[in-house]
């Protein structure tokens, strides 16, 4: 399948060129990360996407990775601080809507779900939010090669520091993981002609009949 | 894109036809998820595929999740209790060896890539392997799809018996996640015909220019 050589294609760039993804990758790719699954269903992180080269240099202080900045987009994923009934409750009411249902027809569902997380902490929450931004990371890195997108996840970053300048703490979220999108420059990036290095299948994977 | 189609296809299945899955297929999807991306590039968990009727039964005791037992395949995800120094020596041993390099030349990497996991507790590194095993999870989901195979990603499950009855802990291991792998019964399955709910694209992401 087209997926497997997407795969290989890619790689974590680390020098990337001056050429600018268009708005409609972009598009395509944000609209793959949406359609992501998560458990329970209820999308507990949100994206940012950020093309403002000030901002992303103020983001990128301190960091070693200077692909924060370089690159043609900034994905940061935004993970909930908690999990809260409000917030079930508003995204079931959304889901009834969504699939014109009477209001109050998922309510068995939205109590389920809702005394589910009552048991956990909210740091239990942002943890389990985290793990499913991590899907999402998934899919945009498969999306975006898709497209023929570069790209480099980083976990190298100061997630305060993006926490304060992006406002997420008011918005009830924490960056967890980022995602620069560009293009490589295949001259200056010595990684991008290094061959793949992955387990052999027999390492990684046990069948189990 | 192609995939856009597949992640609206795709919806966590509930009920399973008695179809087998081609060893093909399942071959692809291990294939992808080998190659999916990890921090440090070092792959910190394993992937078990379990088709026995028996074992998988006894897995499920307990659990909510019939598609445990009732899919064709079973993926468990499987991360690192620990980052030891003597793994990443092993990785990156491999990754001269993949890349044709003189051993220890990549000495400057492991060291660097030791000293940060020395910095972390047990504890740390086992929630930094579970949070790559799901960037794999989200690989899986679209190989899947991209095969026209249904899936169901589950968290539902009895983590430390699958660590017991799988030996898990004894390869350093511990059930992080689980997929099973299937074909829909469409007819049976309310879930089959529902429409998928999403956040609506700006409500999902902001866009900062």
């Amino acid at each position: 399948m087209e997926l497997i050589n997407d795969l290989k294609w890619r790689y974590a760039v680390k020098q990337y060129s001056d050429e600018v993804v268009s708005e409609n990758k972009i598009d395509q790719i944000i609209a793959a990360i949406n359609l992501s699954a998560s458990s329970c269903g209820i999308q507990p992180y949100r994206l940012f996407v950020i093309t403002n080269t000030e901002l992303r240099k103020k983001l990128a202080e301190g960091s070693f990775n200077a692909q924060i900045h370089s690159s043609s987009h900034l994905l940061v994923f935004a993970s909930l601080n908690e999990v809260t009934g409000g917030y079930i409750n508003d995204y079931i009411t959304m889901m009834e809507q969504q699939r014109s249902l009477d209001s109050g027809a998922l309510d068995g569902l939205k109590e389920m779900i809702i005394s589910h997380f009552a048991t956990q902490t909210p740091e239990q929450h942002a943890l389990w939010s985290e793990k499913q931004a991590y899907i999402g990371l998934g899919t945009a890195l498969v999306a975006a090669a898709a497209v023929k997108v570069d790209s480099t996840p980083m976990e190298g970053f100061d997630a305060q520091k993006f926490n304060q300048i992006l406002r997420l703490s008011e918005k009830g979220l924490h960056a967890t993981v980022i995602l620069s999108l560009g293009y490589r420059d295949a001259d200056n990036d010595h990684l991008a002609s290094m061959h793949k290095v992955r387990l052999a299948i027999d390492e990684f994977s046990t069948k189990i009949k």
